[in-house]
């Protein structure tokens, strides 16, 4: 089954609740209903049916849309409760015909999104006053009960057919590889015998037993479900500051696509991608004139704003090299225009996001769009060149960057630090870009806050800010050389390697579940055992029981 | 390539300094000198031959055996200088043709037990003050680097040939998998950018730049080389405390196996393994009679002492099962004999431990078998039942269980914690076995220090000690259906669930490097680009060039 069934159009990330299928939301004042009710004869494509709720990428894409939203048209939103429309079952997570018929590659990259999403909604929860509840009314299965274990707290309704199960070991062979396993021992903390059994139990564990073993907060009985639900809810919300509203509304990117040539691409506002063979430019505009004043120029801007726009756009970049263009290993980082408008635009923002929830949920959103950047599995070279503006929030892209190198000689590049470089823009790891590259010397990262200047190509080399400076003589052979170098390696060895080389220093619960878990369920959906003609995955649903080669590695 | 050439006799990991093929090892007072003189001809296996100082299990069998004995019977030396005795090369890392042919299973054995002898040796610097200086007279390739980098200090001759490098991305699309990246970033914490490009330079690193890059710590030109080791050395060895003599020599374990029937097994003193199928038990007897009352008896018990012989038998049997049972998918721990009696040996262990390095030396020994337990990739199940002595050190079998049965009824068993459960015996995570099983409640796993007696199955499923208490008319078959339906789960998804469930909490170099790094080295060595017909691995050393799948990941 492997390797045939990638889809074949594009796939795209952009959605909008009007054209949502598979999600139900309202709005009751500070509280959301987010309710699961996949159409089962929708896939994203043909050959499966989303059954009990099962999901395929076409509903993680509707979720990410609307916790994103949420965010920025829902401020009066201070906690949701996520649920189900189908009776008995909350949701059977990631649909397993669907997963038995893509490819390796489709699999890894799916379950890095699901993971985002997940995250995602978490950071909503710590960072923005927006409280997820997981209302389980019906079975939790696999992802199903990873989509609750991300929510800050869960219900589970005690009838005795609700339950909650992680089946995957038990019937597929494969792991709940979408933090699930991470967030059982490190976010709820249960006891690594009673996960263990849970999580070789198909059938699951339901009422009092599931909130004895911390699998869930509460359990209430059918006849009080509901009302115990809203009551956590409300106390969530009540429990959170207002933010002063309205909402912004969050359009259509409408990027214009281009194929010229070999050369394919896409160009929005301030952001463009252009494919050419093994290697891509991402490339990204600074913004034109003075920033906005006040807040309130800042909302009449909205979803205009530059960082908002820019950084959606290269959000949708990021997803759509990761699906979309396999073949290219090679990302070129480039930014073009004014650094010092970078950086005037980066300090208005932080000094209104002290105040002001719109400019947070914008700061907050480029931390994201960075995560995703670090968590792409492409090389990515940072090119700064004369006429670019890496300072500020976009110097992060060239120390996100595996390398970087910049042009010096009588036309050189300057780059810039600057507030977003000391803090706002963790990476999972929890320690800034510039912290995780001055891992071993500390004091220097924090003595660079004292440099406000532009730095020049010797200075930054001095710094340790850029691995390379050739001139203008050297140039183009060196850059080309390092392109042509890097696309001739390993796809796989590089993807190994960057994960390994990007994330230094402390882990986190992001950070174990993108190595560890992400890791070790890459290595089992090339496993026979999984995968193979009669792995379980294969297999399942067919009347055959799976076979296995029972050697254990 | 894959799955043909697992060698067929079983593998021995004892050995002697009087049997080594592969290192010579001298003594010159407070200063060892182990030199890499690999054998060419005298591989572990036919098939390949040993060229310039690269290693195959043989050679690394060889050197765990001399960390460890050194340890022992060698108290006197406090700096171990690492060296090579071939010309122009100090190791050129694992044998890119042994490794090209072994199975998927043999490879990530090979790179784990690799991992655990060079954590080994750091751990002799940091715990039993013996410091390893890696002396760079030559070419340090690959898992030769890898072997610098768990050195102390690295110095690098300087003489425009000898270099540092990790070609396995460049040349075999594989990782340097034996710590070598997570050391590059997090022990030496070299600037990310600099490592990538490392990373990739087939050719390596010399001279200057790698001391800039803090791949080394020192270089010395060719004719200042031998004075700089040796200087470097005996500063190590001066600011190191001296231990008073003499050693205690490690006589061969001299174990009998047996077959009878179906079921095969291994007997030692204190420890037996019977393998029957796809399970295997592991019995560990307790101590009979009275500690040794003072560092004097011990000394004279040698490497009788119970704790020194049970735990070295208990390490032999985990790396047997490793190696040469891949079929057997869940150990059962068992112990037998008087709690009371392990108890008063812990005791006196860690009371001697304070101020005689032998005991101390045991303790640390205990300390390792016990991670090794933890890093064994078999199902755990702990079976406690009346007779048995899972106390103090042995109840740590049962905390490194992924979970435990004890025996309720008339005839019940009993447990007992000790001062081995409260911090001697951390794990790879830094915590306890009990810390990390309650992580969700530290102040739990605080007050049990409080039970000084011995407890009973009620009293242990109140404490969260253990998973289930059946009692004699459930036992025998709650522990039979457990057994059967634990070895009927798919081995590879078992593997990938435990690594994932059993290390909660922080992470650490170690856990990284057993997480992380060797989960995408797994994944890695599946991949066809690496492995398959036309991979970098298969075809190395042949006139053709490898070829690639493009697809990135």
């Amino acid at each position: 089954m492997a390797d045939v069934a990638t889809p074949q159009e594009p796939i795209r990330f952009e959605t909008h609740p009007s054209r949502y299928r598979h999600l139900k939301v309202s709005y009751d004042g500070p509280i959301a209903r987010l309710a699961l009710d996949v159409a089962e004869d929708k896939p994203m494509r043909p050959g499966y049916v989303l059954k009990q709720n099962s999901y395929d990428l076409s509903v993680d894409i509707e979720l990410a849309d609307v916790v994103e939203r949420m965010r920025f048209e829902h401020p009066e939103v201070r906690s949701v409760v996520v649920t189900s429309d189908q009776p008995k079952i909350f949701c059977a997570g990631a649909n397993i015909y669907m997963l038995g018929s893509s490819t390796h590659a489709f699999k890894v990259n799916f379950c890095k999104y699901t993971n985002e999403t997940r995250l995602g909604l978490e950071a909503a929860c710590a960072d923005s006053g927006q409280h997820y509840v997981a209302a389980l009314n019906g079975v939790a299965a696999g992802g199903g009960y990873e989509l609750a274990l991300a929510c800050e707290e869960i219900i589970l309704c005690d009838d005795g057919s609700s339950a909650v199960s992680f089946p995957e070991t038990p019937l597929l062979a494969v792991l709940p590889g979408t933090g699930g396993l991470t967030r059982l021992v490190d976010k709820r903390k249960v006891r690594r015998d009673l996960a263990d059994v849970f999580s070789t139990l198909a059938e699951g564990v339901r009422g009092k037993r599931a909130k004895d073993w911390n699998l869930v907060d509460v359990v209430a009985p059918r006849s009080k479900f509901d009302e115990t639900v809203l009551s956590r809810a409300k106390a969530l919300a009540d429990a959170t500051p207002e933010k002063k509203g309205p909402g912004v509304s969050l359009p259509a990117l409408d990027p214009r696509r281009f194929q010229e040539g070999d050369v394919s691409g896409t160009d929005y506002r301030w952001v463009s991608l252009k494919i050419d063979g093994r290697s891509a430019t991402l490339t990204i505009l600074a913004p034109d004139g003075d920033p906005p004043k006040n807040a309130e120029e800042l909302r009449k801007l909205g979803a205009e704003a530059w960082h908002l726009r820019a950084f959606r756009e290269l959000d949708d970049a990021l997803c759509d090299l990761r699906f979309n263009h396999p073949n290219v290993g090679l990302v070129l980082l480039k930014t073009m225009g004014d650094g010092a408008a970078v950086l005037a635009h980066d300090d208005k923002l932080f000094e209104l996001a002290k105040t002001d929830w719109f400019a947070q949920e914008i700061s907050l959103k480029v931390r994201r769009v960075l995560k995703r950047l670090d968590l792409t599995a492409k090389s990515l070279f940072a090119i700064i060149e004369p006429g670019s503006a890496f300072a500020g929030s976009l110097f992060e892209l060239a120390l996100a960057a595996d390398r970087s190198y910049m042009k010096a000689g009588d036309e050189q590049a300057f780059i810039g630090l600057g507030a977003a470089t000391f803090g706002p823009f963790p990476m999972s790891n929890g320690l800034s870009r510039l912290e995780t590259r001055f891992l071993g010397a500390p004091e220097h990262a924090k003595k660079l806050a004292g440099e406000k200047d532009f730095i020049d190509p010797d200075r930054a080399t001095e710094l340790g800010l850029v691995s390379f400076t050739p001139d203008e003589i050297d140039w183009d052979d060196e850059v080309r050389l390092a392109i042509e170098e890097r696309i001739s390696l390993s796809p796989d060895a590089l993807t190994g390697m960057e994960a390994n080389l990007r994330f230094a220093g402390p882990e986190t619960l992001e950070t174990k579940i993108f190595a560890r878990l992400s890791a070790w369920q890459n290595w089992i959906f090339q496993r026979p055992n999984a995968v193979g003609p009669r792995g379980a995955l294969t297999m399942y649903g067919r009347p055959e029981r799976p076979e296995f080669d029972w050697r254990r590695t």
